[in-house]
């Protein structure tokens, strides 16, 4: 008999331990990495994450926890990601194992910020894995409501199919459907893009636009983001499958999304830099603004991107968001 | 000089009330037929209609108000029917003027129950309207907006490029924006079927499904109306604009649609004749699940629409709405 594969968790957070409560539904054990030694402690102490989703009781015969990423790196034959993209670099720099054989799954929303390299093309060349060992997690899928137990659907992406679906069958559960893909590329950019949508839809709300003008931000939002993707890897994709529109919607609808949260103080009047204090952590969505539109120009600009454009204007340019945005209502229909 | 032409709206309720206020921002005159004489009235001395966006005060130099729908008729070139589906035929029978040289302006949600004709059809096939005559309006748009003055985007669709922006100026304005079309067919399909989705994800609401699984229900939606339209009419069409994706997500995430909140009783247990009887109103949907399904059958089943048969089997054979959703979840990815 095959031994049965070794999961493990990179991150402490909210998503990170969503993940953890997924596998630990389907497996004797788990490793788990976290950077805080805080963390660690009362997990071990009181069996669940003092900072996120603090209703989710663990087994902690079911956890192999440590603060040593190597440790956890080493014992584990499925790696997931789940770190923000601004702290992924500074968190690989202590990798010094060779993962060349392991299998990588990406749930980083956003590219490394350095050099613009998705985060399977990261782990491709500077960890010798081969394309068909990496793999990328898309939602929809709010991690609180992954601790409610309800029903969320989830797409794993692998350009092979059998290892896309053996790690669908590892978080697979009562309350978590699963499906498979192979546009690693493709969805790798859809979770990053969809943030800065939700802070597009934040800052409309901000600014008083109502749910008529949302639905068309949205609508004009899933074009955009088609559009973009396509410039960067064209293949058959339908756009309105989960892992993209669902995706979308559930971030850009949401009020507890941190990016729509972080674009509505931004509406309302406050500069970037006040509304990064006031929120505890920083919006995903900042960042991949940012790396959105290095591509865009790096591609001398010839996908139309408003939306983004509009938002880097903002986030970036320090540009007033009421003009922006009326400007924008121009360029949408 | 060519004599400008007079438009008139045929209707008394919420959506009727909004595009007559959008008349009025452009047109010296406004034609308006109503059924019910206390509306009349009141608005003859109040200004306003009692019943719906009663913030909305008219100018009544600009109305030409009556409960007679020849005298208006008569009076008009374009004429807006803004009439639930379910009394549109009632409404028309009253109709003895020949008004095969005027242009229709259909923002009927629903086909002709008995027939099962769009509306568009029935116009061509009993008043005898060339097909160039007869156009459509869609949103996103909720009444509610336009009465606040909120930003809005309209899609006046017509063969006739010409004669749909024609009444799309009529319309525009610093919160409208409109944009034309020449897919009436597919609009007309569009705007009935969105309510049923709407409905859908009330029901889910009220089961006390997620927002995860609420985005998985949009996504699965818009690809089951992108299939349902195809079969009836098809063209090269981007379903992810907003007549089509935005007007759906408008609906479909309004906790004020009559639509969804009808679904969120339905799912909380009420019955349906009960959940009726609680809202002033049947919900538009109510009648489109039933015309959906009926062209479903005839069309011999061959399309997958999962979410339009089990809305159907909950509103119309009576089955659990608990175990019809719990197999549906089965059907979507």
């Amino acid at each position: 008999m095959e031994k049965p594969l070794k999961y493990a968790v990179f991150g402490g957070g909210s998503w990170a331990t969503a993940i953890v409560k997924m596998l630990c539904e389907n497996l004797d054990e788990v490793g788990w990495y976290m950077r805080s030694v805080y963390t660690k402690e009362h997990l071990l102490k009181e069996q669940h994450n003092p900072n996120y989703l603090s209703s989710v009781e663990f087994h902690l015969e079911q956890l192999k926890i440590s603060n040593n990423i190597n440790e956890i790196a080493d014992w584990a034959d499925v790696m997931f990601f789940v770190i923000p993209s601004a702290f992924i670099h500074s968190e690989l720099e202590k990798l010094t194992i060779d993962i060349s054989n392991k299998t990588i799954v990406s749930a980083v929303k956003g590219i490394m910020p350095e050099s613009g390299l998705l985060v399977g093309e990261h782990f491709h060349e500077f960890y010798n894995l081969p394309y068909e060992n990496i793999a990328v997690i898309a939602g929809p899928c709010h991690a609180e409501e992954v601790a409610l137990e309800r029903l969320s659907y989830l797409t794993i992406s692998c350009s092979e199919t059998d290892k896309a679906k053996q790690i669908a069958d590892s978080l697979a559960s009562d309350y978590i459907k699963t499906k498979v893909s192979d546009d690693v590329i493709g969805i790798e950019y859809a979770v990053m893009l969809k943030n800065i949508y939700a802070i597009a839809a934040g800052i409309a709300h901000g600014l008083g636009y109502g749910d008529n003008f949302q639905s068309v931000l949205m609508s004009n939002s899933i074009r955009e983001m088609n559009r973009f993707i396509k410039k960067r890897h064209k293949m058959k994709r339908n756009i309105n499958n989960s892992a993209y529109l669902g995706d979308l919607l559930v971030t850009g609808y949401s009020v507890f999304s941190r990016n729509r949260m972080f674009g509505n103080m931004i509406g309302k009047g406050y500069t970037v830099k006040s509304a990064q204090m006031e929120m505890s952590m920083i919006a995903e969505g900042y960042y991949a603004t940012k790396s959105a539109h290095m591509l865009y120009e790096r591609n001398n600009k010839r996908t139309r991107i408003p939306i983004i454009n509009a938002v880097y204007e903002i986030l970036y340019e320090g540009k007033n968001p009421k003009k922006v945005f009326k400007k924008l209502t121009d360029k949408l229909n």
